[in-house]
């Protein structure tokens, strides 16, 4: 039996869970039936907080999420996380026991854990994902945690449109600090060492906090945290710091009028990528076309030199667009 | 006294080396007096050999270059090396260390060595870097080397337009090979851990060598080679592998006719790249509209869904395109 699409909405508002996850679905298929329920749900979403971790694959994130997770239900919060799973053939064993580990949460109605698959569509993925945090906004969720890896762009991007983002780092810390360092990558608001219990740890703590003190004085000062999420003994205390300091960080953007600012920004951009998948999506279609086949023979055959032949295209996107061709 | 932009292009076919630096200046400042010369530069380009060299901060890149370049000569070949510098205020020391390092080449009118910032301008780094490519080509050199940071997507798409396309990395593997076997990045035609004196280098060769035996077989399989490019000693053997991988690397495409196939491709890519980027500007220019500020504050209001503020946006859009607005 189908479900009506306009039922969809309503019963997301109630918090219904099978009808969060079918929309959630829909979303993640792109099917344009997810469409009208989300622009339903929309007038009810922007009341969560929105958590974003992000970190190198074996950070630990998921371990932290979890504990993250148990930490917020203690204090009578609802939770909805949003993972972003890069689906690698590879790394499956890993992220299947992550999710299973997330499974100590399985039976509480008040956690809503929900996977995407980062796998085939790297362009869409960041605006399926803020639209899966939408719905569960909408749903009733009091925070909303999304976790992505931090290899690809658009997963970091995904995690920097949060209210708050933590980067979460092992205690030997590769790529990402020259990332942030190299400005290629945002500071995040709130930077977590994990596996604290590795050599290392303090002396990377050590090292983030030089590279911050050469960036230009803010409102805020991210804090670098230590935390050992997988050691049951030490978590408690370490845990209740990380959420102390998000805590600190959602009072801080409220307080400062900094929470619309930078609301406002994250939907400007969300804007401007969905055109920008939109406008991509028209531009891969004109090129697979057999007229652009004569195009790049030209080119190759170096009759036609690149500029006339992006000339062309543009000429071609026009019409379409003239002719309002934009798939939505 | 200004230069003609007509005859900068028949200075740079004569091999001149102060106006290829000059018109490789003009394609760094996107300046639109770039692009008359490179237009009739184009179909005297398309004879040098095309090498990317990519990999994280600290494989130690810039030295294998150097020595590759050395053995290049050594085979009478002409080299051009143009390589894309984060220009991070912190690494400073350790590029301009590098770039210090290449001068062993600065007295050799065989040698032209040229570095790209990439800060400021990372949408528009892949088409300038591809054009200072091509302005080397049409000047003669035989061989253009195109060195990254792989750690933007633009820099490792700069890398993997090229012919042959080399990932150095270090023997602690981080974050590379993670992105490769998640898919993320495309699997390069040749693998060299570099400073193989350190320990891990052969764990590391097989780790990659059996993520490699899972991919589906190819008609070319990568090489994987261990180098060590900062020991006299040992560079000379280890090096002359590496380019004779290389060397291998280019019999394969050019009697296979892959070679044909990819450089097509590749152009496609440019041609859609340099579209993308116009209408990004383009998109970015509307957006910054105090006509999209009211449409930022209805969307913060709840007062219009996100879906509807990107179909305005398109609409802008596309009557800028139909008056022709896309600045070249």
């Amino acid at each position: 039996m189908p479900i009506e699409p306009a039922s969809l909405a309503e019963r997301v508002l109630k918090g219904e869970r099978r009808a969060i996850a079918r929309l959630i679905t829909l979303l993640e298929n792109r099917d344009p039936a997810a469409q009208e329920p989300l622009a339903q749900l929309y007038s009810h979403a922007g009341r969560a907080w929105l958590i974003g971790v992000t970190g190198p694959p074996g950070a630990g994130k998921s371990s932290l999420v979890d504990v993250l997770v148990t930490t917020m239900r203690r204090d009578g919060l609802t939770v909805g996380v949003v993972a972003v799973d890069p689906s690698s053939p590879f790394s499956g064993g890993a992220i299947l026991g992550d999710r299973i580990r997330m499974k100590s949460h399985a039976a509480d109605s008040g956690v809503f854990i929900r996977s995407m698959s980062s796998r085939g569509h790297l362009g869409g993925l960041a605006l399926a994902t803020k639209a899966a945090c939408r719905v569960l906004d909408a749903a009733g969720f009091d925070v909303i945690v999304v976790e992505t890896v931090g290899v690809g762009q658009s997963e970091v991007e995904i995690a920097q449109s949060a209210d708050t983002t933590l980067l979460v780092m092992p205690p030997n810390l590769g790529d990402g600090i020259q990332a942030i360092k190299a400005g290629i990558m945002e500071v995040p608001d709130l930077f977590v060492i994990n596996k604290a219990d590795l050599p290392g740890a303090q002396a990377a703590a050590n090292e983030i906090r030089s590279a911050l003190a050469l960036e230009p004085p803010g409102d805020w000062d991210p804090p670098v945290l230590l935390a050992q999420s997988t050691a049951p003994s030490l978590e408690a205390s370490q845990l209740s710091e990380v959420w102390q300091a998000i805590r600190r960080h959602r009072e801080f953007l409220e307080s400062s009028g900094e929470l619309a600012r930078r609301r406002a920004q994250t939907l400007r951009e969300e804007v401007i990528q969905d055109v920008t998948g939109r406008l991509l999506d028209l531009i891969r279609r004109e090129a697979d076309s057999p007229l652009f086949d004569s195009v790049t023979q030209d080119l190759q055959a170096r009759r036609m030199v690149p500029q006339e032949a992006a000339d062309r295209l543009l000429e071609r996107l026009a019409a379409c667009l003239h002719r309002e061709e934009v798939r939505k």
